[in-house]
């Protein structure tokens, strides 16, 4: 499959793109090579895509069901109810609902964390995007749960291939006050032999550090490390309760962290993730939008305006987290954390792409564009929407998205009758 | 001019609705009477407009220009210098693309602080919306300026009947740092006498209250007490550093506030906006942008998300400002403070409406129209907007919008070379 797209803003030039199989061919003003399928870029900027480092999304499925409630009823009363009932068929609409949600924003690649794994897997293959996706990992310290769900993560694993290139297998260990130490030690070693992630919620509460304390005597980065479990293929979410020891300890492990911003304003969390501990300790760090029921809007563009003015806010330094390293840490720096390569518009890199619509007045005067992305438009202005070589989207239409709605729409509200 | 709205989602269920000059007449399943111009809303829901309780239209010219900077050198080394170079012409123009921004995003009424007033006022006439328009006053305790901005204003107050009924002269004292007492105290008689609305700046800063304490000897609010100029007819914008002997003045005077969460969290705030304070005071508040190099986007939907959002985890608690709430002060609340009458869609009263195209990813389930709304979506879902009984978009398409965005497009790129 090859791409041309003619005449579209490039780093403020006018330049046309060429794209063989998912890899950039040629970036020139005039390109006169045949294609399979020409875009016309005109009045458009070029982009790469972006990526969604933590979300649960078939939760789309509960978006507006349980707002503005304390975390522990919002999740025991209401959430947890539901989520007993879900089925796979369920996790399948709600999870192409949610990548529907985020194509339209621009999103091509989410680090997910659910249950029906293969449901999701199915709905990612079939939305011809790319996911991360782990299945949940509680055991809540029991043997023989823990055993089960080992058993099913490497039956899981095994069976992942047929959803390659499409899904990655990741695991999921929900957080520490819900895994026992054993499962821990045994996705620390499968996760070392099999080159897998690990995606972790971490340091997100203060019941976290407290539980922390109390069971292990230690923080939980404090406790993890004990465990050896910290490496490059640790992704851990959230991190709002993380201090200057954590963070060194992160760092000197070469861990990554996702920041959650919008989840964790609604959900009251006691404290704003440390952006300058963080960044002192070089620990890389993207954006996660968290599932529909926290947030409730699939957008990394909104999440990074979030996580740019809380940034700047919570620093008391308003030159905190500037537009264009916002927008760098959202595409470039996301994409170095789930290895995709070189995520960068220029011959011979192969990310993903998206066209951004400029005639509208949020673009205008467009002094800078990285700043108009961040601060100023959100997801409704990207037009069109390239993933691996396929275009999933172009003049905002994707195909089959009444059917998806429509499905997604009527499984909810049949949910919570049942 | 009659509308009739046909088919249009109101509180969940289908309706007609009949509005003759601006007067909802009729709502009901199948409304038949004639109407000049009829609107399908299938797949739509009727709301009241958007207000936005605190900009600087023209601002719009700005955007983009000066980001992530500190306060101080923001003000005296980027806008200030800019803002030296402004003609009228500019500031129509700029101020017609906000008016264009502010549309789109379901807004019809805005309250306005800035320079050439009748440029302001000409683009809100000739955008169709309403605007509540002040001319920045600002005497540095001058007192030959003082007596020239009085008497400029005494004659934008006496002009300002030729732009009515879209726009409604009110005052705009700077803050209590750059216009004297003398300047304030006139302001105070002349609003009493002639039942002006006064639009300030107030605590929006941490050097305001040093200016303040170091001055007069007292927080800004109780100086303004003493001065007699709060009232009914004062509204008061940003507010982060109010205290409860702040709140209760501001309560017992029976003035009002306008929340600006967006800029305080762009400009690095040293405090955030005391919801509760505020609320236990009893004092009506809404929701401001800012001005676009504050902000910069004139979208109300997502400063509510980020006023709910800040509201809960500032207050350490999930369940303030609650969705339908937070929607209902950017809209009925909002309407009560600038006098515009009962702002709800129903038989007698005469709201400004827009249209939601449920259409969309973000909008499935569908649980709540309120959370949705505040939570899941922004202004590019709204696709109509009808003004004091016009319509002014339809279809998300504004006559005119092309050359507004052409015209402000290239005056900001002159202006900055200038």
């Amino acid at each position: 499959m090859n791409i041309l797209i003619k005449n579209v803003l490039l780093n403020g030039s006018a330049t046309d793109i060429f794209i063989e199989n998912g890899t950039i061919r040629e970036i020139s003003p005039q390109c006169s090579r045949g294609a399979d399928k020409v875009i016309d870029g005109s009045g458009k900027a070029a982009l790469t895509s972006l990526i969604n480092g933590h979300t649960h999304a078939a939760m789309t499925l509960f978006r507006g069901f349980a707002d503005d409630m304390p975390l522990k009823s919002w999740l025991e009363d209401k959430i947890w109810v539901l989520e007993k009932k879900l089925t796979p068929d369920d996790v399948y609409w709600g999870a192409r609902l949610a990548c529907l949600e985020m194509i339209k924003n621009g999103i091509t690649v989410f680090n997910d964390m659910y249950w029906h794994w293969e449901a999701t897997a199915r709905a990612v293959r079939d939305m011809n995007i790319r996911g991360f996706i782990s299945a949940v990992f509680i055991d809540m310290f029991d043997n023989a749960e823990g055993r089960e769900q080992i058993a099913r993560n490497r039956d899981l694993y095994a069976r992942s291939r047929e959803y390659a290139p499409h899904v990655t297998f990741t695991f999921g260990p929900h957080a520490i006050y819900t895994v026992s130490r054993e499962s821990l030690e045994w996705m620390r070693d499968f996760s070392a032999e099999n080159d897998i992630l690990i995606h972790m919620h971490l340091s997100e509460t203060e019941n976290e550090s407290v539980f922390s304390r109390k069971t292990y005597g230690t923080s939980p980065t404090a406790f993890l490390d004990s465990l050896g479990i910290l490496s490059g293929r640790f992704i851990g979410c959230h991190g709002c309760m993380l201090d200057e020891n954590d963070a060194a300890i992160l760092g000197s492990r070469g861990a990554r962290l996702v920041h959650v911003p919008v989840s964790n304003l609604k959900l009251a969390a006691e404290k704003i993730f440390p952006h300058r501990l963080v960044q002192e300790a070089g620990i890389p760090y993207c954006f996660g939008t968290d599932g529909c029921a926290s947030n409730n809007h699939l957008d990394i563009l909104e999440t990074m305006k979030f996580a740019s003015l809380l940034a700047k806010f919570s620093s008391s330094d308003p030159t905190m987290l500037p537009a264009r390293q916002t927008f760098e840490m959202g595409t470039r720096t996301a994409a170095d954390i789930f290895r995709l390569g070189r995520w960068s518009i220029e011959e011979g890199s192969s990310p993903d792409i998206m066209l951004i619509d400029l005639d509208r007045p949020e673009f205008v005067p467009n002094f800078e564009l990285y700043s108009d992305m961040v601060y100023a438009t959100n997801g409704s202005a990207v037009d069109t929407v390239i993933c691996r070589g396929e275009v999933v989207m172009e003049g905002r239409i994707v195909p089959g998205e009444e059917e998806i709605m429509a499905r997604a729409g009527e499984i909810a509200r049949d949910l919570v009758k049942r």
